[in-house]
Parts: structure tokens; C-alpha cells; sequence
């Protein structure tokens, strides 16, 4: 009955069931998809899989953000859903490392763009895709995860094809042959991480889960009890599970609100060690320090303790570098790991003057820090819950100007400005249309 | 090393590499593939896929065997993967219960068509796919069909993309990153039985490995150890495997030879039981029936057991109706299965002679029966491999007779006859193009 109650329940759940704070919540994470997404947009994959447009002389029916080509429904749902995740740099449902957005607003944009949905009803597709997505990964987590299944492309797949459904106007037995048909298109290795499959996963779900509503939508049968069946989702693929969370609490608890951001471009271990660094920087010039000690959960020496990274992408595991450039800039955003970034001599010389020591009572979100000047004077910080955590989360400010780093380089500072007036109203905007045409880099690049 | 090593394998195997007797195997699987999804061009769920075409504004490169539309690759592969395991009458690798021509054979055709590659080519690609998938189910199985794991979907996702790989020319490199993104998309969950969900799984395979070879052309990149990997496609998907059984005498031993097919349409554990009901009739008419005694394995009545069928899906359920249609009509095909048939008069007043009993040292592929008739004779006959296993394998003409039956109709007597001509010889076609032609339907309903 697990799946057959889910979908009464999303069914039940209308624009108006949906308290403000999580409509509000709703719009920053699809504003923070869209930043990562654009910023990704030409990233040498993307063009891998754009060029599939060609091989399949395919249909030109929804946009790609921050690209100018046009793509089928289906193209533009695996694109815009691998951009997002290609940074590493989209939202997080903590208890379950699972990347909400990245399978679900693809499906939101294509639908929505195609059929110009009222605003509205995609803010409520968006929440409802969101919530089903997460309240799935609660019940199969951490089991599902450890076994080895990327539990954004995995689980996110039912996401996709809920809020489909819900943009198809869906009645109980459509939404239930869609969920049949997403679950037994879940996939998603985690021995794809550090490859570019890794981003392909959050796209496929997302291309996967509309494919199954266009079927659903036709008629198409399937398994009405795709997650609790004797050889259904939850069996075959979580080796322990409890389904009773994904119904439980309907409508009084939202897990679309323990959606955190992230502040910087890199693994959440580093960050409040980056905000440390940025803290300490307004106690000194560079060439007045002597050395700048943290004490760290050991989580962060085991995954990040590259010392001579020489890519930008050794950069994001290395607390020397990540450290160095919070120090030196004031951020870690993508800009501060880019290969020349790491390679720039007064990086590397700097880099030297880190000093992390292993605390195992330091908490996974907390971090002290200590700055030495040359002079011998110090400072002291310390960071409780770095910022981005559900502690401390980023401000509206903060995700803006995380937007403004990604996409005004794209479609420029004109455009970006206007995305992110637009996000602040997006439920009584006219159409989305006009939003997406500003993230589609026409202005700028074309 | 069992992913590199399986790919030097198929790199290193030309066509000339390939035994006689593995090549006519491979053609007689192509021979059947081709006529189960033709005859189940029209069925419904076909057009419902169809209809993706107009929803996505797709192209037209390929064709759908047995019908006049043309689309693009990937749709082509999933929709001729499907067509061809909608009856339940394709292909089996009694191993493993793989039918290994449904995910592999479309993904040839496409590429064959739209390429226009020499036959000759095609048949290697074909018989590599084929190898390949069969050894990794050898692997896996049962564990990871005990799982819950369609496993001709699951697996073979892999036999597709290196059957495209091959035919697009891959180095190692490539046909590694292939089958890495091929092994990330595995899915189809055996709670699907039943529905219509489960003829999409060999299509959807069809449809994933062709993606994965055609984003490994273009270099996406992926991991290259997708089948040994601590989080790779056996540790995840197969609670037992033996991955030395991927490779073991490759070249040596070829599994498609195991390849076997069915002369009825219908639970192979039935077709002892039709064998024998068709030997019967030549000793009575109907009329003077006063009952056929079968002896049968217990899996017998437990799968197929059902004493009144009311459809003919039901039909393919009961060996009350499969006996009954198997002595009154001489076979057991699609047309015996039909809902009329299943209600005509005549053969529910003779279903209530067929007296079933279970004996549990009869052989799964054996049959002992006996016909009584009113004026007090019997007759008795033992099958003891029944038709289409690999000791008693359906002829060159019995595989005719079968693709026949499922065409004619569609594209008609003569496109049939030459269909079956160009495939005797099929490696020596100067293109592939012809024979589709035949098999679009075109000249018969349009």
C-alpha cells in the first residue's frame, strides 16, 4: 500500500496545502539549480551529449540553460539534470546525500517551457517531485547508498516522474503506472564518481522519470506496487529498508526544507574551514603570516589531505589549497579552482603555511583556527556550523551572489540580475518562458 | 581486470574468428527475433511508444520492423526491443533464462540500417553482444535473478553497447567508457511481470547501451572496471557472482550456441505437454475423445494450472487450454491464443478430458501421455525433449513455419518468403536495407 498511499497523497497536495516557507524554500533551490547548471553549461560533456542532437536529428522544443541550442523534451531533461551536478556544487538533503534538484527541476523546465504551466504549478510539481524523492531516500538509507547506488539517480528517478505526472494532470492510476515505470528504470553506480558519468546520473533520472509519465500518460501498464513488492524497488535495491517512512507525517513535515546549499565548490567537510579563512584574513596581509593551524575533524585530512595538488580538481581535495585561496580571496568558489589557479606562485607558496591537526571530538561541521603573524601575534576563530549547514544556512544575499559568480560570465550580469529578480516572484510570473529565455545565453553569446 | 580483459576479447574476435556453426546459430536467432517483433508490431502498447515520436518531434532514421513509421535510433532500439518480447515467444539461454537477441539484435539493426553496414559486420556485432551479456548472466545467475533483476534487461544493457561499440568501430579505450555507461543505466525489475512494463525492459536495454556507445564515441568518459568494481555492477547486483566465467575459454566455447527457441507460444514447462497432444491427434478425431492423460513435472500445475481460462493470456496459463488447442489445431502458436479461442465452444467442452497428473521424477522437458478414446483404445506417447530444447532443437523448417505464421499477415505472404530466403544467406547481402524493407510492413498496409 506504500506506493498506492504516496500517490494519494500528492494527489491530495495542491498549491495551496503547501505552507509559504516551503514554496520559499522551493524557489532558492531552483534558483541555486539554475546558478549550478548555467555555470556548468559549457563544460567539455555537455557538448558530448548535445551532440546526440545530431546523431538523432532530434527535435528543437526546450531550452538548455545557459547554451542557446534548443533540445526534444527528453534531451533537455538528461541535459539540464548533468550540468547541475557536474560542479559537484547543487543542494543537499543531508540525512541522505541525495541532490534533490538535479532529477526534478530538469523535468519542471521542459514540461513548463513546452506547455508554458502557470508558475504555480510548478512550484507545487517541484515541491511534490522533491518531497516523494527524499521521503524514498529516508526509507532506504543509508543501506541503499552503502550497497553502492547513487541515491540522486537511483531514487530521484521517482521524483522526476512525480512531478511529470503532477504537470500531466495525472489521476491515481496514471501517477502509479509512472512510478511502476520509473522504478525499474533506476540505475546509478557509485563507482561512476570521478567521471563524467557521475553528472550523467541526476540527467538520466530526471530524462528516465519523464519517460515514464510520457508513457503513463499513454496508457502504458505497469506495477502499481513498485516500491514494496516482494521484487520491487525497495527490496531488490535496499538491503534494509523501512517503508513507513515515506508516507509518514504527510503535509506536517517537509523534507524539501532540510535542503542545504552549498557555499563553496567543493566537499562539505572543507567548509568551515574556508570559513575560518575568510574570517582570519581581516587580521592580516599574506606576507605577514607565519602559518594558520585548523583543527579539523579527521574526515577532512582523510579526503582532502592533498598536499601539491596540480589541477583544479585536485584542488577541491586539498585543505592546503582550499585553505590558501580562502585566505588569499576570500572564497572557494569554482573560480578558485581552476588549474592556474592552483598552479600561481604565491598559491603554492602559501599553501605551505597550513597547518591542519586531526581533532576526532571535532564535529564534521565545526572548525578552530589560528593565525601566527610573523610579528607573533595571533587570532583565534572558531566556526560552530559552517555556513551552508541547516545551522547556519546561506542567505538569500549569499545564494544570490553564488548565482551572480556562476551565470555572469554566461549570460551576463544584465541577465543574471533579471533571473534573480524574476526567482523572488517566480509563483506569480505570467509564464516561465521568460525566464528561461534569459538563461539561455542568446544575449551574450550568440 | 574482467572488464579490460572481455574487452580485448571482443576486440580481438573478427569475423573470421567466428565458427561456422555460431554464424548460422546467430542467423537463426536474428530469423526468430525478427518474426516475434513483427508479429507483435500492432499490439497496443507499440503504438503508445509510437507516439513518443510526435511528442518529441524525433527523427526519422530507422525503421520499426513490421510497420510503415520511421524514428530515430535510440526510439527504434526500444521499440524493436520491445515488439520482439511482447508474446513471450523470443529466444532462450536456458542458463540463465536470458533471451539474448531482445537487447542486442535491435541496437544491430538500427545502426546496420542507418550506417548501412556490411551484413557480415552486423553478424559479428551480434554474436560479440550476444557472447558477451550471456557470459556476464552466467556470472551473475541466479543470485542476481533470485534478486529480482530482469536479467535480459539488467545485463543485457551490456551485450548492446558493445554491440554498437563494435559496429562503430571502438578502440579499448572507448569500448571501456561504453560499458562503463552501459553497466550505470542496468535496471528492469521482475515485479513487472505481467505488464506491459516487461517487454519494455529488453527495448529500454536496446536503447541504454546504444546511448552509452554513442556517448563513449564522442569521449565521455566513465569507469573502466564497471564489472569487478567494489561499487560495480556484480558487487551491487548480484549478491553471488563468479566473475571468472566471464572470460573462461572465450573463442573456445560459445554460449549463443545454447541460444534456444520456442516452437510455442508459451511457458516452455508446457511444451512437452503440446508435443504430445499434437503426436495424439493423429489417432482420433475429437469427437471421439473421452480423455488425454498427461504426466507432468510439478512445475506444470503449479505455473499453468489454471482450469478455466477466460482470455488468452490466461490460456498461455493453463495447460487445460494448451493441451486442448495442441490436439484440436496441431500447435500452439499466437493464433491458439487468442481470446476467442480461448471461449469458443468447442474447445471449452474439450478441456474438461484433459486430466493432468503431477509426478515429481518427471524431467522438466519430458511428458508421458495417454489418449482414451470412447470406444475403449488408448494410444500412449512419451516426449522426452520436448521441441526447442537444445537436445531437440526446432529445425531450419519448424523456424520457418514459425516466422511465417507471426508475419504473414503483417507483411504479407510473399515479403515473408523472401524475408526467410535472404536470411540463409544473410551474410552475403550486399546491405541489410533490403531485408528491413521487407519487414516494414509497407507494401501490405499502407
Amino acid at each position: 500500500m506504500t506506493t498506492k498511499e504516496l500517490v494519494q497523497n500528492v494527489l491530495a497536495t495542491q498549491y495551496n496545502n503547501i505552507p509559504d516557507e516551503v514554496l520559499t524554500h522551493a524557489k532558492k533551490s531552483i534558483q541555486n539549480w539554475m546558478g549550478v547548471a548555467i555555470g556548468a553549461a559549457y563544460h567539455p560533456s555537455v557538448d558530448m551529449v548535445l551532440g546526440l542532437k545530431k546523431d538523432l536529428q532530434s527535435g528543437e522544443q526546450v531550452s538548455v540553460l545557459g547554451r542557446p541550442e534548443k533540445v526534444d523534451l527528453l534531451l533537455g531533461s538528461l541535459t539540464n539534470g548533468m550540468t547541475s551536478h557536474i560542479f559537484d556544487f547543487d543542494d543537499t538533503h543531508l540525512d541522505t546525500i541525495h541532490h534533490p534538484s538535479g532529477p526534478v527541476a530538469p523535468v519542471v523546465f521542459a514540461l513548463g517551457e513546452h506547455y508554458d504551466i502557470d508558475p504555480k504549478e510548478l512550484l507545487r510539481a517541484f515541491v511534490l517531485g522533491c518531497e516523494v524523492e527524499l521521503r524514498i531516500s529516508n526509507a532506504v538509507y543509508p543501506s541503499h547508498y552503502d550497497l553502492g547506488w547513487h541515491i540522486t539517480s537511483s531514487v530521484g528517478v521517482f521524483g522526476a516522474a512525480v512531478a511529470a505526472g503532477v504537470l500531466l494532470d495525472f489521476d491515481e492510476e496514471q501517477m502509479l503506472h509512472a512510478l511502476g515505470l520509473a522504478g525499474t528504470q533506476s540505475s546509478g553506480l557509485r563507482e561512476m564518481f570521478g567521471t563524467m558519468t557521475k553528472p550523467f546520473h541526476p540527467g538520466k533520472a530526471a530524462q528516465n522519470g519523464l519517460l515514464a509519465a510520457l508513457l503513463a500518460k499513454k496508457g502504458f501498464t505497469s506495477s502499481k506496487q513498485v516500491l514494496e513488492a516482494k521484487r520491487g524497488f525497495a527490496s531488490v535495491l535496499a538491503p534494509e529498508h523501512n517503508l513507513e517512512r515515506v508516507n509518514e507525517n504527510w503535509g506536517a513535515q517537509w523534507e524539501l526544507l532540510k535542503n542545504a546549499f552549498k557555499p563553496y565548490a567543493c566537499g562539505i567537510v572543507l567548509h568551515p574551514s574556508i570559513d575560518a579563512c575568510i574570517k582570519l584574513r581581516e587580521h592580516a596581509q599574506p606576507e605577514e603570516v607565519k602559518e594558520i593551524q585548523v583543527t579539523v575533524n579527521p574526515y577532512v585530512l582523510e579526503l582532502t589531505g592533498k598536499v601539491k595538488p596540480k589541477t583544479g580538481l585536485e584542488g577541491k581535495f586539498s585543505i592546503y589549497h582550499t585553505a590558501t585561496v580562502s585566505f588569499l580571496e576570500g572564497d572557494a568558489g569554482e573560480d578558485q579552482y581552476q588549474d592556474d589557479v592552483v598552479l600561481r606562485p604565491d598559491v603554492v607558496e602559501f599553501r605551505s603555511k597550513i597547518k591542519p591537526t586531526v581533532d576526532p571530538n571535532m564535529e564534521e561541521d565545526k572548525v578552530k583556527a589560528k593565525i601566527v603573524l610573523n610579528n607573533g601575534k595571533e587570532f583565534s576563530v572558531t566556526i560552530d556550523h559552517a555556513t551552508g549547514s541547516i545551522e547556519n544556512p546561506m542567505t538569500q544575499e549569499h545564494l544570490d551572489s553564488k548565482f551572480e559568480k556562476l551565470t555572469n560570465s554566461i549570460i551576463g550580469n544584465e541577465n543574471t540580475s533579471k533571473v534573480i529578480q524574476n526567482m523572488k516572484n517566480f509563483e506569480t510570473l505570467p509564464s516561465i518562458k521568460k525566464v528561461i529565455e534569459l538563461c539561455t545565453g542568446n544575449n551574450v553569446l550568440v
